[in-house]
C-alpha cells in the first residue's frame, strides 16, 4: 500500500538508486506492519540545481549526496511506529547505499484504506 | 482540480502515454463529479530499474506495463464513487492503451478545497 | 518542511526553473511561516505532451508555459494565509520568472508534523 517516490541527484548508477529502494522498503517492513510484498517505488533522478536542499536547516549538514523521499501510506500507524521508521531508514539507506544519514529526508502523507486500488480496478483494502 | 500524476516505463511512445491520460480523466468525469475542463495531469518516464512493482502482492499478476497513478483531490467522494472510479480507470486504460487491468494501480491522495489555485494566484474554491 | 514539487516543459534553462523555485520559496516565507533555510524542492522538466493541463477551466487562459507546484506542508495554516500565498507566489513567479499569473497552478497537501524526518532518522518536529 504504500506508493514510495524516491529522488536523487542524476550520476549515479541505478545499482544506487536500487539499493536506496530496497533500504527503504527494508525499514517500513520492520517498523510500520508493511508486507514485504507490498512494495511499489518511483525512483527518479534530477539533473543539477534541480533538486534543491538548505545546506544546514536544523543544523543538519547536507550534501549533493541527499535522498528525498516521499511515501504515501495509510493513516494510523503510532507516532512511535513513525520514529523507529525514520531511524531504521536513515540507518539501512546509510549501510547499503553508503548516503550520509544527513542527507536522508522523508515525508510521510497519510490516506484512508478505500483511496487503494492494486489492479485490476478493485479497492482491495475498501 | 484533481491534480494527477502517473508513471510508466520510458520506451512506449508518448501516443501511449497520452491515452493513458486519457483514459484515467475519462474515468474521473464519468465517476467522481469531475468537470470535463479540469484537467492537469504530471505525466513521467522511469527508467528501467525506477518504477519499481511487486510482481504478485495480493495475488495480482503484475509486469512492466505496470501504470502507477496517484491523484490529489478534494474529499468528499463516497467510497462507492472510488470504487467506480477505479473500475472504470482500469478498464478504460486497458480499452484505450492495451494496459493490462492487473497493471493499473492507483493512489488517491485528498484534501480541502482551499487548498487550490488554478492560475491568477486565486483560491478558486475557497 | 515543506517539500515543494515543481513541473514544467522542457526546453527552457535551467535558471529558468531555479527562479520559479527561488519566488515559490519566497512567496512560503513571506504567507506560511516558513523559515527562510527551510527550503527543499525537487524540480523536473516533462517533454511535450507529458504536462497536461485545460487550456481555459474556470476561463482562465493557459499556455505550455504553465508551472504546476504541489506542496506537501504541515496542517494549521489558516484560508487567508493559503489565499495571501496563492497571490504572492503568482506574482513572484511571474517577476522572476517571466510566467504569465494564468500560468501559475497550485496545490497544497497538508500532513501532521510527526511526519517529517529532516535527517539522522529523527523525526525533528514530532
Amino acid at each position: 500500500m504504500p506508493l514510495v517516490r524516491i529522488a536523487v541527484l542524476a550520476g549515479k548508477p541505478a545499482a544506487h538508486r536500487a539499493a536506496i529502494g530496497d533500504a527503504v522498503h527494508r525499514a517500513m517492513v520492520e517498523t510500520l506492519n508493511v508486507p514485504a510484498k507490498d512494495r511499489f517505488q518511483i525512483i527518479g533522478e534530477c539533473q543539477a540545481g534541480d533538486l534543491v536542499y538548505d545546506p544546514s536547516y536544523l543544523d543538519i549538514p547536507r550534501t549533493d549526496g541527499i535522498v528525498m523521499v516521499q511515501i504515501t501510506l495509510n493513516a494510523g500507524r503510532t507516532v512511535d511506529m513513525k520514529k523507529a521508521f525514520f531511524a531504521k531508514a536513515a540507518a539501512y539507506v546509510h549501510e547499503a547505499a553508503g548516503v550520509r544519514p544527513e542527507d536522508v529526508l522523508i515525508s510521510l502523507v497519510e490516506v484512508t484504506k478505500e483511496n487503494w486500488s492494486f489492479g485490476n480496478g478493485i479497492a482491495q483494502y475498501a
